[in-house]
């Protein structure tokens, strides 16, 4: 259904993406950034279990998917727009045969959905044929891309994974192994790379360690890499180890082998891996996801205690935070919104009698649970504070008598530069406004937010190892100011 | 990406539909059977408002979707294979102009699904135009269609829909209203069916009640009917009433006005709608579903209790369930398995390494709320037994020390012929085995179902006004020995 | 492309085919009306030899493509929009296995290209499946059609097609023959059928022999019918004879059997199958339609002498009687238009500067072979005139000193109402002007009309055997008014 | 119903096109090299000038279409596989606004049909955006290629246009002017290039000028540039002058300039635009292409005349030669062929039976104007030798009692390395065998090809201004040993 022809604008101007209004996908959360992942297996179908490792990694990147195989003398691939499902069948996979692989799936901002920008990128250079799977942002890319453009490399798409192929294929070293070095010195963000050359597969991580990255074991001789560790367990390999924050980690038949270790003065782990992104059975740091996020919720009650009848979550992401809130507090956790499955892209709007209506076509209230009740609803993030209001409306319809919000994150204040698709100042909600602001923006009884010292306690580690930007503006790296030259669509 | 073209096989042969072996789809759960939606109001959309009405619809039928529309003189149509979101665009909905609508929404069992299916059916009649949406099950469709065949009526599909509209469209009576009377007449089975004419809505339940119909209000002036009541509040619409078993109303401009009401020794409502069909915030009978759903949850604690730590539902179906049985138990309520929730019809079947590790592509344990742990794991129902069994070995492996399977309602032992794919005799494991003997091929500490009696407690109601038949075996209607006439898919 | 849903408006008004104004489509022809093909062979791949006849018969119509076929027991089939290139593929083929087969490449008039009107139409009857293709046009196709309605059938497309389907599968008769056979006593007007049932092939012509239908034999073995003989010597079958007007042919693998032949006072054959329908390469009662249009060019001529320099033709369909006309003339031929070989279906509309440049998007003009000459533009029929005018403009402005029309068919004055998309009464630019006006709007320098005594005396036939309809006005069969109900696309 | 995807194999090894088995294109006939087109013109829509203008150069290439239209501020473009109607319609047309535009379309070699070689090629660079359309092939592609991957290029395909693009984007330079300069000193062999930047159209056109570039100028203030003269004319633009060899023209809203005409000692034209590329209704040098292939006719008959009963043409391209052999002659001219005007690209292959019949799929003979006479068959060129045979086959089953062939060029002998796909030595025919042996090998009664002289003289031009690299194996440029890094589709 979609068009996958190539087109684009290609120009100098800022691009700022406006709001979407689309009505069936009116998520006021932060937007993923992509998954990888990455084989190395000698009697397997490598192919294939790129594909269900991707399939497992499918809520970090719905746009595209892609998969790129070496058999030790040249590297063939496939990608294209859509989920893993819809981009592969059996007669995408058959050609794809070799015994190393690399697959990714693309999460995408508005405005630069397109082919061009599907990964892995794959290009020949003086060393051979390359192929790259990105999740991240860097935040000199646009003097990297300069620096590209100034070398004399014309550049065909606005996307930063791109200009790493291009540094990759270009840079100085006379081996894959020095020019990754090479590329950890200048780059600066957030990067999860899975790199396929025709003799190796090498997995890199930042040495901030922004976003997560594991390596796992597949019987005798396979190794795997992926962004989550629910990857592994979907295609029956065994978690090993988290691959290192500055770490470039060379995986070939013989085996994985550590080419460098960048010492990283502190490592800055994404928080919002722990609270929104990666996967409730996947593990960081030895601890699986969903028993942090309860934690949070136990946090929360103990932070911002209330005096109510029920605790519901906004489905699905706050389940957890709402069972630990209920679980701490005593109030009894009900299910006071069914979210409906099948909902998703449509091209159809509203008119303006349904627009009223809004939340509706993505939530419905449980009368029985909520009607003559005072609530907790407890949900994980506000982003723009878009959605919320129209929850607390839709609560109080269904006869709630009290609304309590409670956020199993703290306030977030300053947009992402390092890969998260978060929003810009003016557009979030508690950079304009107090805490008693948004609360009556919302029309909530009560509004309380995790502290950032509490979000952390649930993690059970350092607070000097996370980036906390979002919440104090204090960014591990120095950001850009961005002037990029963008490839727009239309 | 379907092939939306006509083809197909006609002959006479019976067609056993083969077991799926798509490791994206193992649900164990009984199928839909489409979802049903009628309107007439003068000032509005009243396609869009049906495209939305089939939004909230939608967990009813995932394979096609149609819209008919009249504007009192002519009937114009739009249907294609796909979720409502997929098939319906702007463009599709312009020319669509009218005051009165129907929609369709449809499931489909393997084997059947192709464009010609697709409803509404819309024909020219010598009464003038007319487009029949069906939910349900004829079961006497074999002896209806030989009938029509005789008549000399040719058919051009195997769906008992394409019969139901051919009978109306030649069947006896002046009018439409004396039609649907003799149609009710000689219709055995389920069917809830809205009938769009040149100047009129009809809406028809059959005498049983089997499938829910309800009726609506839009506004001062408009009038909704739908198969369940999510769909009103999605557009809008007040609640007015059930549609009666055995009632034929006719809607127009004017409002609804009751053409007949068949007295009902007896009605015997679907029980599965009240399990697993209808969405847990629909109304049945004026109760919420979700909260029939938790006291059935209750209800088997008070039957089958445990000692144990912790109770999990096999998500997302069994979940009012298990907190209902978490609360009346005292034992704490958890989530124990995440669901993928991409997952979706994919091409690429396991090779024999992943197949070993089935469910997995679907559940995922979350280890910390299992380990070392007595686990009560709530389903809402089990037919073939096909899933269960590696959910419980799943739960081992992540450490559960017990695992006490509770089913929200008694064992299936008998097929359904009323509209529900069910499953064959021999499909189904309570057919086979004894309750014992599932617990051992389930692997399973304890196993216990929900009793019928219990079931019905939940809902509040008469026991009088259920169909039993996949639990008893005692069916409200005689079926007929099938021995259909199809148009079969190579 | 081509959205293959099914759609359409239900209702009883009329419908005029607006003109097209598609830019790339200019032509003023008369519409085919489909090509049949039926084969029985033991021992071949039935479909694949009816793919290749289709591919032959391509001319006859390139709206959709469709094969049925027979294993004795059970009928499959698959049909869709477009070529029949783009129709069928290798997967597409492979379920058509059987030794019996059909198939139809469809013509359609604007404003009923849709899925629902395309062809082989399958039905389930009381005698078993049915597949009809079918050539031509109904003259009572309105009452047939209220009969089936008030025999209670509904219909669902506005093609006769359909209703000679219905009429087969429930009209009276014990067999198939007896069916055939009452069939011929109801309908009216034009039809060559390809009927395959269970057990056999039937080839049916109606009694004026309207449009041409011949038997060919492949090999040992096997039986070809087909809409004109270029599909016999395609797939490399034997000529044997024409059905002859008024037959039914029964086909099965013993041979074919002469079933009726109803004696016809006086066949009506269409005189445009001589004139532009039918490929040059195909014979019509034994003479290759190439010399026949040769001859044709000589008649005119004879019939209408011109001293001029060079004698072109409107490429392609006109070339033989231009050649023709050179030959008797002795003028020389040559070429002095050009085609565009890619010219197609195009959706962008040349803006108001192009428009003016018109017909240059079809025809380019050959300077050298123009400039100063006194020119004989042979064309071999003028229908709406909506291009000749064009045409000639284009030749004054490449240098043509003057420009004389000769058209080698005589003047189009009525419609057809026989199967031939033709055009209305006050379309037809012969039916509003002279012969001096048609001249003056053209801006010819002379213009004449091959008259109908030469056209007939080019075919060496009997001129009681034609239908000379849309020359005089007299057709072979009385014509109904028309009062369609029809099905008709937004 | 192409996939539009992205996929490709990264490596170095070589590639053999493999004979095409395609049963509908046998066409034995040199493969064309793309269309290029590019306009200024300040008040038109030169999007949609740009679409006529590649419309009327279809003939050159039927892979892909690209337009690029520039604003004066940045680039915007769309490209896609198929047909120029295929690939744009309104929607596409719509975001494409602008006062400067380049089009193109794209023939392409078996296994690089794919989106990534889809032109114009559009790359984000130093001097900002930058679009590049092209026809011809670099005879030092490799080695260029090779200093870009060492200067730290990593390239996406296959295709020497990017080559190009990446030159120019990156080449020594610091205005367009100076990098187009630099550019023409690095290439060798065959380069037409439209090139668009955000504020100039240049046309440059190799020292050699191998392929054809003219320009035209569209009203007023308008100017055009394309690959034919054909193109000028449909969109209404009047012929001004050929783009000499070794020109870049730089066009603005102020009109053309010339930016440098390098001094080209001898010119090297492409014979075979002369004998078949180029669209007969185009000019080179002020004549048109059909005179000069009637010329070539005209020509062969002198040098080997014939003694026989009629002339016919293998259609359509050889017919201006065959009505020059008549004409010359004195025999005279009939069509013997009929070409099946419907046929394409097909994925159904023929079975043994039919693949005996072979030819015919494509060609019917016309029985009258064969039987029992003397044909001269004229052809324009033969490639491999593998159609003429079945043609010739074809005449003599439909009766003609000899058949002569005449070939309106001189033996291809050698391969051509400057943009033409040829074949290679051991594929064709005219390497491998003597005259004699060649007609042998058609079962022709006699053969003669035109003279090298004879050819030339048809042109009326010098013969030191042709490349007669094919006929002769001396080409005007040093060709590279072919050692090429492709990227190739599975």
């Amino acid at each position: 259904m979609d068009d996958q022809s190539l087109s684009g604008v290609a120009d100098r101007n800022h691009t700022i993406a406006g709001e979407t209004d689309d009505p069936a996908t009116p998520d006021d959360k932060p937007g993923h950034e992509c998954g990888v992942f990455g084989i190395v297996a000698a009697d397997a179908d490598v192919a294939r279990l790129t594909f269900f490792g991707l399939y497992a990694l499918q809520h970090r990147g719905q746009e595209s998917a892609g998969i790129a195989v070496s058999n030790g003398r040249s590297i063939r691939y496939y990608k294209n727009m859509g989920l893993v499902a819809q981009v592969f069948d059996e007669e995408k996979l058959r050609p794809l045969s070799g015994y190393m692989a690399i697959g990714h799936t693309r999460y995408s901002t508005t405005g630069s959905s397109k082919l061009e920008n599907a990964q892995p990128f794959v290009v020949e250079s003086a060393l051979g044929p390359l192929a790259v799977g990105h999740n991240g942002n860097l935040t000199n890319a646009a003097s990297l891309r300069r620096e590209l453009l100034q070398r004399g490399v014309g550049l065909t798409s606005s996307s930063d994974s791109e200009v790493i192929t291009q540094m990759l294929a270009g840079g100085e070293g006379r081996t894959w192994e020095e020019k990754l070095k090479v590329f950890m010195v200048r780059a600066q963000g957030a990067y999860c790379l899975t790199v396929l050359t025709r003799d190796a597969l090498y997995a890199v991580r930042d040495p901030w360690g922004l976003h997560p990255l594991c390596l796992g074991q597949l019987g005798e001789q396979g190794w795997v890499v992926a962004s989550e560790s629910c990857a592994l367990g979907t295609i029956g390999a065994e978690f090993v180890r988290e691959i290192e924050p500055g770490e470039i980690l060379k995986i070939t038949l013989d085996g994985p082998q550590v080419i460098a270790r960048q010492p990283s003065l502190h490592t800055a782990a994404c928080l919002f891996e722990y609270i929104y992104f990666a996967r409730p059975d996947s593990m960081l740091h030895g601890k699986v996801l969903h028993a942090m996020r309860v934690a949070q919720g136990r946090e929360l009650a103990r932070e911002a205690p209330c005096d109510a009848d029920v605790v519901i979550a906004v489905p699905d992401s706050a389940t957890p935070a709402a069972i630990g809130y209920a679980q701490e507090s005593g109030i009894p956790y009900s299910e006071g919104l069914i979210k409906n499955r099948y909902i998703g892209r449509t091209f159809i709007q509203p008119d303006d009698r349904l627009r009223k209506l809004g939340i509706a076509l993505k939530f419905n209230a449980l009368t029985d649970n909520l009607a003559g009740k005072r609530v907790v609803l407890v949900d994980d993030s506000i982003v723009r504070g878009n959605t919320s209001g129209p929850i607390v409306r839709l609560l109080r319809e269904a006869g709630a008598r009290e609304v309590h919000v409670r956020v199993s994150s703290p306030p977030i204040r300053h947009p992402c530069f390092l890969g998260v698709d978060m929003a810009t100042y003016p557009e979030l909600i508690a950079h304009r406004l107090t805490i008693e602001g948004i609360r009556q923006h919302l029309g909530a009884d009560s509004l309380a937010y995790l502290s950032l010292e509490g979000l952390i306690r649930s993690t059970g580690r350092d607070p000097a190892t996370f980036c906390t930007g979002c919440f104090t503006g204090q960014y591990p790296v120095e950001i850009e100011v961005v002037d990029k030259e963008v490839f727009e669509v239309r």
